[in-house]
């Protein structure tokens, strides 16, 4: 069945191959006007494009983004904007291995018992690479976000045990690292302890947070499409994410209601809260306060350290698997995490767009 | 927009209010020739009612299941089952304060800001009452899972720090207290704890965890339908969950590769794996070992201690709120995560089905 | 698979069999504010209910409908309108022979092909009965289109070859006869050729025709969902319909380029089009003219005249349909054509809200 | 809003424009183990593309297919297939008086009231070049129906009042002419007509019919997803067709029941039917026999002869269209009606999989 579609009002659906021709995705119902080049996708994309550290795989892509419709004069024209990464660097040859048994914690075995076989150069499908396409259709997310004073950021909280102090944190310094932490004390401990599982030829998880500041009051659906239902599924679908939390998340769990209760405010003449437990959500449904969500990352899969599997023939042996992998997936997740959380919030805003008569009537005066 | 439809399918949509005339589903896209009577459904929404015990709201409702289509001959037919549970202690003067003001940890602020006003009799549309239409729907699904060896188990995890003993729970234990707490110690101190809450006018949070058993492998598609994204948009669709895991969920942040990796190995001739940390799927799909999950339950937001809110007009204000309310919402809640885990597993089985054209021409053969 | 949805913003789900125990009708997405009361479904409901005249079932039904939920203090709320209209006349032994064969132009034997067994009772599922749901859920559509100005009319064009003057038809005389044909001298032909195919146990054809009025340009979405296409699937969905026409429709195919064309010109400082050729939409998109299109309806497939067709084992055998049946679809069909159509074009209207940028920021400002 | 997917479980994605880039598809869900080259696809394209004849435009495109993605070692993966067709000959200068004024006939003027301004070189994305895009998912529907055993068969019925002999056509014959129209004589009068046409710088219309053979029975949702609604759907999202047909068509309206239903009787122990006014489809589920659908296609709105219309400005002028058009579209548009039915009936058969739970059970034994 269709799986690789995501939005009701801005859809997005992605194809393509770790190491096929290329990756792409068809962004359809983006709104007519918005200025938009190039240059505005490439700089997400630069933020998770390989080889950038130590920390990301050698894997030489300069994963230059074409836009192939959609864009007329400089800007969206309403209909479907159709965006290709060419894959460039395919050593094939690194994946021949792994067309004969099941790497743990991979999608190989799954696949074959879905399709009764598989791309199995470098994960096909299912490879992180697929995320290259959701960035691309993130970063029009995110700059139409901006145009109406909506601002989506992500960072990384946590490597393993090592989280940064997040009452003191400054978010601006996220980009100071290679790591994405925004606090350089933590992020010196992450380096020693990821360099440490590196020369161990292991691999390492942890969690991205997300802030989107300036939300409008009154976006998401009640019932099944509640803005932190779709945000949750946004989340979920990208590769690795074993957890999600809105808010207080799991420590919601441990705080009496009159604890985690937030209390209504009234700041400078507008609604606010006195504590952020709810995540910006309340029922489904934007308050209009920051929205704060995080996603928990499993340690890259594949490791250079021996493994114990089994074959396609159905035989126990041990593998070690070659090839560049990141020793793990959270720094070039944070932008991944971005996009998606911009294009499902973007899309819920359209979704909001008629639930008033008397804002249709205006509309249509 | 429209939002009280799930499942692609297998497609629910759910209606009504807290107070209004009743609550109701149609269960779209149930396949043919299932044995299906009121008392299948009945069994499941008993285990929801209110008035169970001493931590359930005292609200009189027998929550009574009539099913007005799509069964002939005690088959469902292939067409539309309209369930409705109608409503009987529709007490609304109890609620008639809450017009006024915004109770904190609800949706009557969002509601507001959504929609210009709201149904304020007990929460409306936003009410855990809605929740008694899933358990109707769900009740088909997990019967039509069990004709296909499938099992769906939820139980209580725990309340707020008390946790049951996970490597040596009993779940058959369930049912033998009334929080669902599959251990008999966890449960006693969790009862002392919530009753002590109970005598301060406070609530409690907690988790629930569900564990799906007999899967085939394969089920779930690639990128944005994962099963575990369905099943992620599942339970945050429910009201109060702060946070969905799979398998090893947060935990997977703490653990390298070389630990979080389960092993594949065969069994009696049949793949399995050494651990479960992946919790039964991989890729998005199912590996044909059990899935387990958790959602983490906030604290009951009406309480009946003073808190700290603001009115329509912008006044800040202090409330106390009356009215029956749940102390704690998890014993409930475990029965809705069943239904919403096994209306999402059962959907996904059917959209697996046209995965190969080998078994379509089968299947048309 | 489900397919008993239709909509994308504002979408209908309808439920119930003729002879079960009701038929309803869940419309979700309905924009909050509008006020709404059962009298503003009833009286469109009155206008397909059976009995209304001599070309009409004598099935005593009367179509009472109840509104269960999505109206709070008279008007929407945004959340999903439940509605019911109870089956009271269940003569269902009428329907005994039916169970063992299948009625030529009835949907008897595709059903059991499909699911195995059918429900029987007077058509089950299939029944024109489904209808009055679709027209409960229209009403909505037409009250929210006339708070922009938006009207949707049908009325019938033809019975078989007998035709409306549709030069000089005066469409505000529809209601004076019950062929709803605003065409005194059309509708004295056309009862005396129903009433002779009556005394022959025989039934008719015809044509309904439907406009739009006030409709402003820009709604419809390029390429699949053009306002025409869902226009058409919305009219295509109504059983015994055998063709759609938009415009000129087959007409169309007869004219040159230079003769089809519309011109555009200026009336009163408005662009306006010298014919309507093209029905209103031009690229599937309204051009802010009448929208006009036609919905062709085959003769009552169940016909008191003796037929030859098979039985359930399959052995060839001659019948006599009993029962109470209409000697022609279309004058009941007319309301049916209206909702279906104000459905369509209220639900295109809220799509078209997210087509510019400026508009969305005009929104959220 | 989204509109440029269709279809649910077999799904596809166009996008592209008349003289960006280039056209291009993605067709998600579609089943693994296809066998599938760019071969199969081109020929489906070549009897699309312009340049065949005098009767096609002389632009000159090769419509070379690229497959981008999905397919592994020759077969569908089940995955998304991405196909590109680059544009190659874009003369937009040719184009560039349209910037300014509104071709009637077309969507110059609907898409400017849409999205404020639009693509103008060649109709943008409201172009027949989009229809390339549906003829290469087509192809892919195409193949997989003949594997299992079904065939679609379009041809054209009609040019203006010039029509086939129906009762003696043979289909076979069809490729013989470049008009598609399988009947010598026809065919004839039909060139004499077009030839006179294009000497006066003017256009034709037509119709195009459609035939499925090898249907099983039992495809096709009940209520809103009717086989005849989704078909209609289809072909009505083709630029150009006012009018669609199923079986009997607009001539259902002359025929009482008697004539027009169509009797059940069995062949050589298969269930059938002595006529087939019906179209093959009873209820919205096929019965089995063949499907029969019509299409009328308007005449080309580009023409040569001097035309009345209005600029940006809103002011009346007279306007020559220059530019390379085809004199009808109803050839190139014989493939796109298959192509187009295609999708449908594969996506039903596909949608049909889940109607049983016994063969459900057996999927999963």
């Amino acid at each position: 069945m269709a799986g690789s579609s995501f939005g009701n009002i801005f859809k997005i659906t992605t194809w393509g191959e770790s190491h096929g021709r290329g990756i792409g995705v068809v962004v359809d119902g983006c709104p007519a006007g918005i200025e938009l080049n190039e240059e505005d996708i490439q700089v997400y994309l630069d933020r998770r494009k390989p080889g950038q550290s130590k920390f990301t795989t050698k894997r030489a892509e300069s994963d230059k983004v074409e836009i192939l419709s959609g864009i007329f004069e400089g800007k969206t024209t309403g209909t479907p904007i159709s965006m290709v990464i060419w894959n460039e660097d395919q050593h094939s040859k690194d994946y021949g291995d792994i067309a004969t048994y099941y790497r743990p914690g991979h999608a190989d075995y799954t696949f074959d018992a879905k399709y009764g076989f598989r791309d199995f150069r470098g994960g096909g499908r299912s490879s992180g690479r697929e995320t290259a396409a959701r960035v691309a259709a993130g970063a029009i997310a995110i700059k139409a976000l901006k145009s109406l004073g909506i601002t989506v950021t992500a960072y990384t909280e946590s490597i393993a045990d090592i989280k940064i102090d997040t009452t003191n944190a400054d978010i601006s310094l996220r980009d100071t690292n290679a790591l994405y932490m925004p606090d350089a004390d933590a992020y010196k401990r992450a380096d020693e302890y990821v360099t440490k599982l590196m020369s161990d030829c292991d691999s390492a998880g942890g969690v991205v947070a997300c802030v989107v500041e300036g939300m409008p009051a009154g976006v998401g659906e009640p019932v099944f499409d509640k803005l932190d239902a779709n945000l949750g599924k946004a989340l979920f679908s990208i590769g690795a994410v074993k957890a999600v939390e809105i808010g207080a998340g799991t420590n919601a769990a441990l705080m009496p209601g009159s604890v985690d209760n937030d209390s209504f405010k009234i700041d400078n003449g507008k609604v606010t809260l006195t504590s952020n437990n709810g995540g910006g959500i309340l029922g489904g449904i934007s308050d209009g306060t920051d929205i704060f969500l995080r996603a928990t990352f499993k340690a890259t899969p594949s490791i250079a350290k021996q493994q114990r599997t089994i074959n396609r023939d159905g035989e126990e042996i041990d593998i070690t698997i070659k090839g560049r992998h990141d020793p793990l997936i959270v720094p070039r997740a944070v932008v991944v995490v971005e996009a998606m959380t911009a294009v499902t919030i973007f899309d819920m805003l359209l979704m909001n767009m008629s639930s008033r008569i008397d804002r249709i009537k205006d509309f249509y005066r």
